[in-house]
């Protein structure tokens, strides 16, 4: 690449000249099941401790009343909503992940855009439009960095900013111009510490990837300037905060392939790279005929992400047992699922999930891939049991069904809106691009008065 | 340093714990200048184009009119007000300057505290002192990693989130551990991009570290968690950011010194490390009695940052001119001063000042300090003028005077408030310890009704 290579510019281009027409009809289903995942996780966030005590320091400076947070009453100002929304739909540590880069591309994306919607009219399909664009601008900026950025900064945090700003620009109609001003913008706020895992602040630094982009967006709109290399400029993005120069990645192929295909919908409650050991010990729960007291050691085998991700050995939170590999595999073999109340405190301290959790030890093994995984029980009676799971369910090899995103759905929103409102909304969800104006989305996401 | 070292929390404790009797009276009237200095530059810059773009894009989803917009009749949210005075105070590069990091040490700080003592009644001895331990606290940060982040992110925007967090942290009452929680806060939004020089996006950067500090203070008053080694942390912000594990610098001596002390302002309305270059270039304007167009050719010896942060050979605007040494040597050399004007549009694009500038060459002098410079000029006639600079206007070791600060003020804030309001509010600032209420000082720096 010569020094002259304009990604920032070409990205925007890209964005503000795509045509709806473009984007084949499977990508449009995966923003569509994209859409239900975040709504399910936004909807069984939005009463988590973390969204109160945002909700509660914030109130006082918000403006206008003007759109909706997804599973409360309140309403905030378009900003704050991105922010709260963004928040909710990340604190379960439940939403979608671009496994490559374990971007989560729903957050920042779909957060600003619906906040965006009830300031604006949008129709479901410039929605579908802008949020396939907001994930493909967001996407190709982690291929970019993801190598080097990854295990530091919240990739989330990074990356999504753009996304946002992406999308929203979009329906915006903003020109490329202002575009790339916009991504400039979202560029110089781009951050996020992979150290506030198990914290409330993880969920804030993908909520605020929501805000700041849209809040990029909108100051793009009245002539706010940047730099129109702040992606691959020396002093730029790639270079300071992930030490990367070669950017092909961003530009290759755009408008060819889609990288909202690579999406995926956990079907557990946790960090992804854990997923094919909870397969595997969900597996072995079902087999294990005798009480998990005679269980002498649990060994897990898996790739070396796994242990930095979720490396915690005696997490001291629900929140934080998110983060661990020991715990997951403990709760898993004696619950048997993996959902939300799998990472409660009382889980956490329950003394049979507990005793079993200091029983399992953890080894990289290179040659495992990413949705990999093989766990060896050895019982008291010297029997071992073993299981070995090539793909993790919710993986891009075995994605989870619709039927299957609608069940998560249905559980993790279950007390939150009425269950009449709940198939109202999936409904509206996958039928999102017959839409005149999406903001009806938002309207329905919220509980009705009693 | 042992893996255990708890910088971030002995931080907090210090800021908590410290008295305010603890704070000597020379250090007290360094705040006093400070205040005094971010001020003018907050007035003179309350117009700027900059400003207008922004309050236009925020003002709908602004909340109460709870705050003062320095030099401006606007009010808006408290939250909004610290990042547009922020980025007041910044927009003409001629705030305050710790010279060791190049921090920016009053935007982040003042701009947070201003902004919400018009939420909270803030004594001024309260607010001088929170303002030393937010100056503090950013400097310290600023000091263990600015070797190997200075060049490329911004360092105002990355350390100056911390000082506001602890600023108002300390006004909010918290107790050191939700104090710990705030600086964590403020470590996950760390962000900013040299890139953006020349651009309204370096004043954004600016005013975002104050915006968002304040934010991190009132989320963790409501017990919003986060890291508590957020700062020291294998995936904190130091290493994550600059690389660095190195810490020693923020805590050693805390206490028996203070930052503050070494904080000095800008005569010129340009990057600082050119400030020398301009003395040198006044001072041969005045010996030069011919015609600029005698002059054959200009040649710089400067400090290596000078070039690396105001290299910019051809500004494409007067913004941009702030970090071009070339234009601040030429346009010293014809108008003999060096102030806002110099960097506008119009001089940058005078004939003469065009002309001389394209005759201006700079190397980098390894063996020269940061605030020396040698400028030689060769005149067509065969004579050559030299003239070296040991220590800049404003530099630590030739300080501006009080007397100097107040004409600074009394200029860049003409037109925008009244006389008789610029000399009462002057006045206020040098005695701001005895205000029973800072919010006074936000009301005078508000144009009054006609």
């Amino acid at each position: 690449l010569n020094g002259d290579f304009q990604a920032t510019q070409r990205l925007a281009r890209y964005v503000v000249e795509s045509d709806p027409e473009d984007v084949p009809h499977d990508v449009r289903h995966e923003a569509a099941r994209s859409l239900v995942n975040w709504l399910a996780c936004g909807l069984g966030g939005s009463r988590h401790e973390a969204i109160q005590r945002a909700v509660a320091a914030l109130r006082p400076f918000a403006g206008p009343p003007q759109a909706t947070l997804i599973g409360r009453r309140d309403r905030f100002d378009v900003l704050h909503a991105a922010l709260l929304n963004g928040m909710s739909a990340h604190v379960l540590d439940f939403d979608d992940t671009h496994l490559r880069t374990l971007v989560h591309p729903s957050v920042p994306v779909a957060s600003s855009l619906l906040a965006l919607s009830e300031r604006q009219s949008i129709s479901g399909c410039d929605f579908i439009h802008a949020f396939v664009l907001g994930v493909e601008v967001e996407c190709r900026i982690a291929n970019a960095i993801y190598a080097s950025h990854n295990v530091s900064g919240y990739i989330t945090g990074t990356a999504g900013v753009f996304g946002a700003a992406a999308a929203a620009s979009r329906v915006l109609g903003l020109s490329a111009q202002h575009m790339t001003w916009a991504l400039g913008i979202a560029a110089t706020q781009a951050a996020g510490l992979r150290e506030m895992a198990g914290t409330m602040s993880k969920s804030f630094v993908h909520g605020r990837a929501a805000q700041n982009g849209l809040v990029a967006a909108l100051l793009a709109q009245k002539g706010f300037t940047s730099s129109e290399r702040s992606i691959e400029a020396p002093r730029g993005f790639a270079r300071v905060l992930a030490g990367v120069s070669e950017l092909e990645a961003l530009t290759a192929g755009l408008g060819e392939r889609f990288e909202l295909s690579l999406n995926t919908y956990k079907p557990y409650a946790c960090g992804v790279v854990c997923h094919p050991v909870i397969d595997a010990c969900i597996a072995l729960g079902k087999q294990l005929a005798c009480d998990p007291t005679e269980i002498e050691f649990i060994s897990l085998r898996v790739h070396p992400l796994a242990l930095k991700l979720t490396g915690i050995k005696k997490p001291s939170s629900g929140l934080e047992s998110k983060w661990s590999i020991y715990h997951s595999s403990a709760v898993a073999l004696v619950d048997r699922v993996a959902g939300e109340h799998q990472y409660s405190d009382e889980r956490l301290n329950d003394p049979c999930v507990s005793a079993l959790r200091d029983k399992v030890t953890a080894e990289a093994d290179t040659a495992l891939a990413d949705d990999a995984a093989h766990v060896t029980i050895a019982l008291r009676s010297g029997r071992t049991l073993e299981h070995y799971v090539e793909h993790a369910t919710g993986s891009v090899a075995r994605p989870m069904s619709d039927a299957a995103l609608e069940q998560k759905f249905l559980t993790l929103a279950d007390g939150v809106l009425a269950r009449s409102q709940l198939t109202a909304l999936l409904e509206t969800c996958w039928q999102v691009e017959r839409l005149d104006d999406v903001s009806s989305l938002a309207r329905l996401s919220t509980p009705a008065e009693i």
